[in-house]
């Protein structure tokens, strides 16, 4: 009685730690090392507190015209949630039809699963092929089973946990060959070499999301975004919470979409850290995969990948490890400055001494 | 296909108007006319950007102190949302079965059959009395069919868009007679004269919710909370999105919930304005239902109910109409500062004149 029977089963999302020691180097959770835009500072200076007082926006108007000018695109190609977790979560309750099916890759973002088991919907874990490849042949054939295709497919692009980006014109078959909604997670895609939007103009079934937690460095703040077709973000509508996101969000995020010359500095510094650090780690003897985000999913050459994080957590570094038939071998390095990068090589190298 | 068919078909919640004109005297959304405490700008003035940069946390644990101390209850009994509505939302994933009930009063928030339809489930209206009274008998035996009671309820207490507030020892039976969860939406009750807080403490199947909108004066901010058994606080944990509050958020209204002087302060001056409005409505023939909020459900004497708001809309005042059949007659005027009240007073007059 009282809590439904598929909440009372569920395994919650597990996010990342937050340790309240704020000594600890956190390369845990992909936050960005640098500051968000000065103009963040300014809004935040700016905000009167009367403007608490009254209801926000509740379309986010103005966010919206920003997001909008920020990629040419129409406002009403545009939603906006609180953190793009919520607009993933929306999309399963305005894509999938009840008895209905949520596809992904496994491994992947570990979110999609449990916002399948709280919809009630059919998980539908694609596997990755070996090396963590996409399961696609070079004429553009995927292998995958109608079920996996049939409602929602979250497709992480770059993907997480291994960092990899799938081609573009790969991502396009696949989504030509659906025949449900596919949301091309970009949370990382300001680390890559390309991004899906043009496939969001021009499908009829695919939406974009974005988060201005990674590359904006405001994941404290709890904005996302979709952009696709009117039709799909009109559902999205439908379905948010009247005021899901707050004027303080509204107007700093806002603040943070004026001043894309800042977030694209702060991403190629990232950039060359992490190619950097990933050179550092290969000379290791770590098998690295080729990252398109700022953070690096690498296998240890001789000590187990959960010691490693043990060792780590001991020495004041927190990485991430994932339990698990794919992922125990590895572990997630966010990639912060060079002297998180120092302080990290440092530790792993401790051991050798 | 794409688009779920409830979601299709669905008629999403209607928010009040927003209007960009900041000369607009507003009346129509139940704000606080009065600002929100001097601490809740000090905790704004000391945000520094960087704490933007890290997620924040996501258990909301210094937020959650607060409230469970303000009120006197564990930790572990309370649940902190982005806004009440967002509290309301999660109930209905996690406390309805699939093929279960949403029931509520009618007229009453007219969110709750919105949600109801996004989950899927079958609404239970439950009509209010004459005279938008309770259907219960003085022995404390309530008209409500099973359906009503078996999976959730939300019972707005006090109620809106009437005002009125239902006696705890009726609250009571309905919650002891209720099957499933019940949820005491108290989003108005720092402004009535008792709360459920005790049914909360006592009954395994009663949560009580608070929001930081009204009283509080942060309708901008968006943070509710829920109050009650640690089991059902659970079951919403496992269905929030990891991070649906920010870090502006949770301390912004841990900094508001350290002035419940203020808070009280506020209310105490709302209610004043509040009573002398209600005289000089009556005064002028309008039927005024007993207010235990900030906003006053009127019945005009002589001209109708829509022809005053788009009068008084014309006048720059912006009240509320819910158009139905029971609610057709009447006009819910939020409570604002006592010159707000002289000018609607004066509005109505012009008429007259």
């Amino acid at each position: 009685m009282a809590i439904r029977r598929n909440v009372a089963a569920l395994q919650p999302y597990s996010p990342g730690e937050q340790p309240a020691d704020g000594d600890m180097i956190k390369l845990n959770t992909n936050e960005n090392p640098y500051p968000p835009s000065p103009r963040v500072q300014e809004a935040l200076a700016r905000l009167d507190p009367e403007t608490l007082r009254r209801y926000p926006d509740p379309a986010c108007g103005a966010l919206r015209q920003r997001i909008a000018a920020v990629h040419g695109v129409q406002a009403s190609r545009v939603f906006v949630g609180n953190g793009s977790d919520e607009v993933l979560a929306l999309c399963t309750r305005a894509f999938v039809e009840d008895g209905g099916d949520v596809g992904y890759f496994e491994p992947s973002y570990s979110l999609y699963p449990v916002l399948s088991d709280i919809r009630g919907a059919a998980r539908r874990p694609l596997p990755l092929a070996a090396g963590f490849a996409w399961p696609v042949d070079s004429g553009g054939n995927w292998d995958v089973p109608d079920a996996c295709v049939r409602s929602l497919f979250f497709f992480t692009n770059p993907n997480a946990p291994t960092g990899m980006q799938c081609p573009r014109h790969h991502v396009r078959t696949f989504c030509e060959r659906a025949e449900g909604v596919v949301v091309l997670d970009e949370a990382y895609v300001d680390f890559a070499r390309e991004d899906g939007l043009k496939l969001a103009a021009e499908l009829d079934n695919v939406l974009v999301t974005r988060s201005l937690s990674k590359s904006f460095s405001l994941a404290g703040l709890r904005v996302g975004y979709a952009i696709g077709p009117a039709r799909l973000i009109e559902a999205l509508d439908k379905v948010k919470d009247s005021y899901n996101v707050g004027v303080v969000a509204q107007r700093l995020a806002a603040a943070a979409l004026s001043d894309m010359e800042h977030m694209r500095r702060n991403v190629e510094r990232i950039r060359n850290t992490r190619e950097r650090l990933r050179g550092e780690l290969a000379a290791r003897g770590f098998s690295v995969c080729p990252s398109e985000t700022n953070f690096l999913w690498v296998k240890p050459a001789e000590e187990p990948a959960k010691q490693v994080f043990d060792r780590l957590r001991a020495n004041r570094i927190l990485v991430r490890y994932f339990d698990g038939p794919r992922t125990a071998d590895y572990v997630r390095i966010s990639v912060g400055t060079d002297a998180d990068s120092d302080a990290l090589l440092a530790a792993l190298d401790r051991r050798k001494a």
